[in-house]
């Protein structure tokens, strides 16, 4: 799991930088570690919001939050922070071995040749020790078209009920529904 | 949608009332609309939240906001307050001329005779014009045996993969997989 705060764009279009949110540490987090996601790395070359993301794991790693939250720990353990994306797949490869990942970019637009759901969960599922899986979400008006270099290929959008039009969940909701999508256990759905 | 900050427990089993937070409000909205939900209830006896509640909602109804971020209005349009659940129903009542709307309570808890997601998805379904459903998801540790008795089935938990163990999402994600599970249009998942 990636979430990208640069480069990304503004409601106008323009190249930006997004604040890191506490929320977002926490929420992606802990629906990361139910899903068995294995890191989520926040990118961000602000230097001081690296030192805030740290200062806010320290305080959750204490012995005390340790024995009072337990479940807040296990799922900020898989907190990590970049400068940029090439520093996240520099860190996979050596977690890895992998040659290169396979970066897969969330989109809440409609794209031509958009993978889709199930496609994206055989890719997966048939691939455990191969080739890891990056996931790739924005924050702001979206990813930069800057990016798109170093993306294999872009998801299919979140849409609601037929007929529904409206698609601006939150990032953080946005990656509840799409980790559910890709790793629940399929029993579940009968 | 019903978010209940009482009747719930705190993490030792007592009866308690939660804060009511701004970005329970936001996410859930932005869900609630993204899944074609009528109504989104926020619960709580405490008046002084209530006020707090009708402030950011007269916020992002000014004519200015509606002009600047017309998404955020149209999903806080959904939101409505209550005192007690029971003022829930009697309002859904009066706006569906219901007998009695169908009450499922979301748990993380493994509960006997628990209702599937593909049950709840044909139910709704099945009944678009009849009775309501009210899907009630609580704060805190979860919400009280107390309210059991307004219960009419509880819905099965949201696992993570096969083999997690680790069910210790935010409200706001659980919210986003649940209504996505049940409402989202079948062409998505293939």
């Amino acid at each position: 799991m990636v979430l990208l705060h640069s480069p990304v764009t503004n409601r106008r279009g323009e190249l930006v930088t997004t604040a890191v949110t506490n929320m977002d540490i926490h929420d992606i987090a802990r629906t990361s570690r139910t899903y068995g996601v294995r890191s989520y790395f926040l990118v961000t070359p602000i230097r001081v919001q690296h030192a805030m993301v740290s200062k806010i794991l320290t305080h959750w790693s204490t012995e005390q939050s340790k024995a009072y939250h337990p479940d807040r720990f296990e799922a900020l353990e898989l907190v990590r922070v970049a400068a940029d994306f090439e520093e996240v797949i520099n860190s996979i490869k050596q977690a890895t071995g992998a040659q290169k990942p396979f970066v897969v970019l969330t989109d809440a637009r409609e794209t031509p040749q958009s993978m889709t759901y199930p496609e994206l969960r055989k890719f997966i599922d048939s691939e455990p020790d191969g080739e890891p899986v990056v996931l790739v979400f924005g924050t702001g008006w979206g990813v930069s078209d800057r990016f798109y270099p170093a993306v294999d290929r872009i998801l299919a959008p979140v849409h609601g009920p037929e007929g529904s039009q409206y698609n601006h969940l939150s990032v953080r909701s946005a990656v509840a529904i799409i980790l559910d999508r890709l790793l629940s256990r399929q029993t579940e759905m009968g």
